[in-house]
């Protein structure tokens, strides 16, 4: 029996993409840079994502957290997005804009369903100060958080499932991992817990090249968390 | 500038004290126990909370959760209770009371004006799912949680306060602690946050023989959450 439901949040919960290229075209209007590309920015951006969480992960370098690995691509690409003028609080400012990004249309609807039956998480590679106020800003009610930085560790790591599985105390089995991403279901079944897949096509616009479709028979396959709220049976509220 | 405000809960937040009380005379009543104790029950329970922890803390032996110190406490008084016919699943649910404590009643509302200005979050030696539980039942709206398996510490390990603002990222007089325990508030001030006191005389009943009063110039002194919200310039709601 299913007790608590975990969600990667990237992707999964947020769409990262139009947020953040939201954000850089608002800085670049200010700074009156012309022709620039949002979508290209935001992808540009994500890009750093995976490489800077692998040096981490394979122990090249020591413990940082996703706000560390942000801020680092972030002083990357500006100049080739032609704003490298910006000055520290300017990049700090920006670099939150992975603190305020936008659920998808079914995400607050669908978790407040399946919360009606059971404890939700992220289990996420965000840090703690980055859950907790994209999920204030946009009213995803979290039951608790479970970040990257509390286990000190990025996903894929197997240690960030066994830490999850080990602070709830449950049977892997009454754990719920839910994701748009193959990948992170495939560890979160090696570790024993239930998996839910979410169809997000267009998360990576024009750059995704995996995750159209459920590649393994998840518990529960759907196209939004709302799908997924029928899976486990929540009701309507 | 405070950005984010911790709380002690036992105590504090919950009334640990009728609540257990209730549930105790509410298992007593089911097995036609006469005369129980509800409020000794309570206090003699409680009374195992600080020596199970602090064999954790001197290292006598290794970490377990704060569930595994109240269950093994309950054991050891319910024939004293005249409940030794209990059962693993009877022994199990009324462990769980410690999950469904009761707020006092200026908690959730003072809470909730807090969390208009401030992230706000336990700092707890309850456990993830104790006090992700207790706030789901109750209404009481974190914005996130740290409990003391998250830290495999107990307060008043200073290892707690550290993590803690590790964790936040913040400079530490950019968090307040908040507690109804003056050491509580002195093991938060000595790592360098702000603190806030909230005066619960009748948190032990009987039993009671310290924190009647602010023992110390801490940063805010009430008499209620909503006196700590009233100190932070929190708007009514």
């Amino acid at each position: 029996m299913i007790k608590a439901v975990l969600f990667d949040t990237f992707g999964t919960i947020v769409d990262w993409r139009s947020s953040v290229a939201r954000e850089g075209a608002s800085v670049a209007a200010q700074k009156g840079v012309a022709d620039f590309d949002g979508d290209g920015f935001a992808r540009a951006w994500r890009a750093g994502y995976r490489p800077g969480m692998a040096r981490v992960t394979s122990g090249e370098r020591s413990w940082v957290s996703i706000d560390v690995i942000y801020s680092e691509r972030l002083d990357e690409i500006l100049p080739q997005f032609g704003l490298p003028m910006l000055d520290e609080a300017e990049r700090d400012h920006l670099n939150r804009a992975w603190h305020r990004l936008t659920p998808w249309p079914d995400s607050v609807p669908g978790l407040k369903r399946i919360k009606s039956k059971f404890l939700i998480s992220p289990l996420s590679n965000g840090s703690v100060v980055l859950l907790s106020t994209m999920a204030k800003r946009a009213g995803i009610p979290w039951d608790f958080i479970f970040s990257s930085d509390m286990h000190r560790a990025f996903k894929r790591n197997p240690v960030v499932y066994q830490n999850a599985i080990r602070l709830l105390g449950m049977a892997p089995d009454e754990i719920m991992m839910t994701a748009a991403h193959n990948d992170d279901l495939e560890a979160a079944r090696k570790e024993g817990m239930r998996t839910a897949y979410i169809n997000r096509p267009t998360e990576y616009g024009i750059d995704q090249t995996v995750d159209f479709e459920a590649t393994s028979d998840w518990d529960i396959i759907a196209d939004t968390v709302e799908g997924v709220a029928d899976g486990l049976d929540c009701p309507q509220l």
